[in-house]
């Protein structure tokens, strides 16, 4: 389909109902009886009840079954710090999908504040709303810090979207690719391009999971350690990696196995696809335009190729994750995620696909069952036993 | 009904669906289709075009539409201080009203953070989600004090319900119990028990009304200049009351005409409606438990007995009043209040009662007419004109 084709179909989409979600009433308020129950004097039983005992907010109200999705704006989709106005389409996007996929109310909280410490400050006040926090879109290297303090100061799970949504879906894929490609995890050379939130996260999942050879490439070329411009979150990275090689993109990318793209769009080349090893396969998951039009990869040899997109093959988008993730955690009741059980996820979200072939890596987002096996993987402890 | 029965049916009215209210989306995503416009990639097209001109954000998304119901948990009701957690049911009650009412989508947003100046900060930095602020259940003083500031930061608009809804239901409630007891405005002497948010408000609206004697009590007894005790906004009341009398609630009632509690339940006694005037008109506000039990009042001597509830007789409750002047303010796109407005809308809600009687001095909160007629007159400018 032609851009602009999308861009009026899209526009005319969000323009229809004006925007996406609103409220819900379980009981709408018809009668001076359902006042005296939902309102004054009713109510106040509930209030009393929940300031004599906190944990009956999860039962008298709807917040166990309530997220916060939170962003400064600062880093929307590929489109970089556009501000929280121009946020909240890609805010209620996501609600809509955690209501659709997984039944969960995620209430969008774009935010006119960029400052870490007073973000953090505010989510803490805003966190007795909610049974979880879902970061989004903020920027690098910020939201490291402003998720791991408030994992520290909040009894809710707090997960980074961008970060391990992004990690597992790749991880998954990557799994049906390499067993397509015949190539070992343990083998591979694998350029991760854009080490920002979703970049970083995946190489620590993927090293984890026992990916051999990664090359990190940011704006300033290939991460090393000693490299130029780097943020703390970065130098970690280039620590762990080890980086040999010196240069940019094209210098990371001639023999890899493996190319997986957080970037921006069109930063890969035809000649860089072709200078990859055999039975290359190319991830370019910028958004909304990919590193490389698909079309283009192929032409250039690539045996496998996936994007970020829902209108091509092979989407790597976090939509297979974020639903499926808070349903096990607000069942689950639970507070923490570990990195076993992301990739317990990816194991059994890859497992889904029973014949993987080069255009068919990720089982459809519509299958009922990627929700269930991620909720279930998420509440694994010890063993990953899939679902499905 | 006995309050043991109620409590329970509240209770379980409450826990049947976990609160009541959630997320509700436009369009279910239920395909590639709506994925691929709701989210990546037409939802680029949709944040852009915000992103180079911020007004579309009330086109492209729900906003235009989204009030936030915003408190501290610090004056839930008349329950006082119970916390953020407590307060969710009646945050979620009001939700419930606004969308039953008048099909406005308002997000509950109780805060753990109780500091006037964070406040106003963390509700600025929320504000691009909103296009309105609707505070709620903010203890006095410092709820005039967040209000104000607001007011002058925020370009969309700030309204306490507890003061202005209260005001605007009592006043139209006083003008058809003045009509029944054949008595004027200018004449009355009346009493206000309780002279935090909603009872300095009223205080403010009947004075520009007309009301000729006022006599304002609080937990220090009658306010006049110089009294002790008082913050600045209680030292205002008491220079613009200029009460003659001191002493307590029994001396300031002797004699008076009107009655208007927002205090606490049973402060009221019989023997001090027994010395009102003739025609005594007794609105006790307390919620959920009201300054006298309407039947006490009655005996002794009471002509006309208003209360906060819905399961009594005239029920005084600023139910009336948000869900109609949310609407014409969205309606309107205005950001301001004046009191002429609120004046118009009081009068334009009294004369929705065509035959008053004592039991019957406002109309039913379920005549559609109430929320139409409120927004109505809260889009008038200068001459008041009534919709009905």
């Amino acid at each position: 389909m032609k851009q602009n084709e999308l861009k009026k179909e899209a526009l005319e989409y969000h323009k229809r109902k004006r925007g996406k979600i609103g409220i819900a009433v379980k009981t709408p308020i018809t009668s001076k009886n359902d006042l005296r129950l939902a309102y004054t004097p009713g109510v106040a039983f509930a209030s009393e009840a929940i300031a004599n005992n906190k944990k009956l907010d999860r039962v008298l109200t709807n917040k166990g079954n309530s997220v916060a999705i939170i962003t400064d704006g600062t880093a929307v989709l590929g489109l970089g710090d556009i501000g929280p106005e121009a946020a909240i389409p890609v805010m209620e996007g996501k609600a809509a999908i955690f209501k659709s996929f997984a039944g969960i109310d995620a209430y969008p909280v774009v935010l006119a504040e960029k400052d870490p410490k007073k973000i953090i400050e505010i989510v803490q006040a805003l966190a007795p709303n909610f049974a979880g926090i879902n970061l989004e879109d903020i920027s690098a290297p910020r939201c490291f810090g402003i998720e791991r303090e408030l994992r520290k100061r909040l009894d809710i799970p707090v997960f980074h979207d961008d970060q391990h949504g992004a990690a597992v879906i790749v991880l998954a894929a990557l799994m049906n690719a390499l067993l397509l490609a015949e190539k070992k995890a343990e083998d591979v050379n694998l350029v991760v391009n854009g080490a920002g939130a979703a970049g970083i996260a995946t190489i620590h999942l993927l090293l984890k999971y026992g990916v051999g050879h990664i090359t990190a490439v940011d704006k300033q070329g290939i991460l090393y350690p000693g490299a130029p411009g780097m943020h703390p979150y970065q130098a970690e990275v280039a620590r762990l990696t080890k980086a040999k090689r010196r240069g940019g993109l094209a210098e990371a990318i001639k023999g890899a196995d493996v190319f997986i793209g957080f970037s921006v769009g069109n930063v890969l080349t035809k000649p860089m696809v072709a200078s990859m090893a055999e039975k290359a396969i190319v991830f370019a998951a910028a958004n909304p335009t990919p590193e490389i039009d698909p079309r283009d990869a192929k032409e250039a040899g690539a045996y496998i190729v996936a994007t970020g997109r829902s209108d091509y093959p092979n989407q790597i988008n976090n939509a297979y994750v974020f639903p499926g993730l808070f349903k096990g955690l607000l069942e689950a009741g639970a507070s923490e995620i570990n990195d076993e059980s992301l990739i317990c996820a990816a194991t059994c979200l890859s497992g889904l696909v029973k014949k993987p072939t080069p255009s068919n890596i990720v089982p459809s987002l519509f299958d009922k069952r990627v929700v269930e096996t991620v909720a279930f993987s998420i509440q694994n402890s010890g063993v990953c036993v899939c679902k499905y």
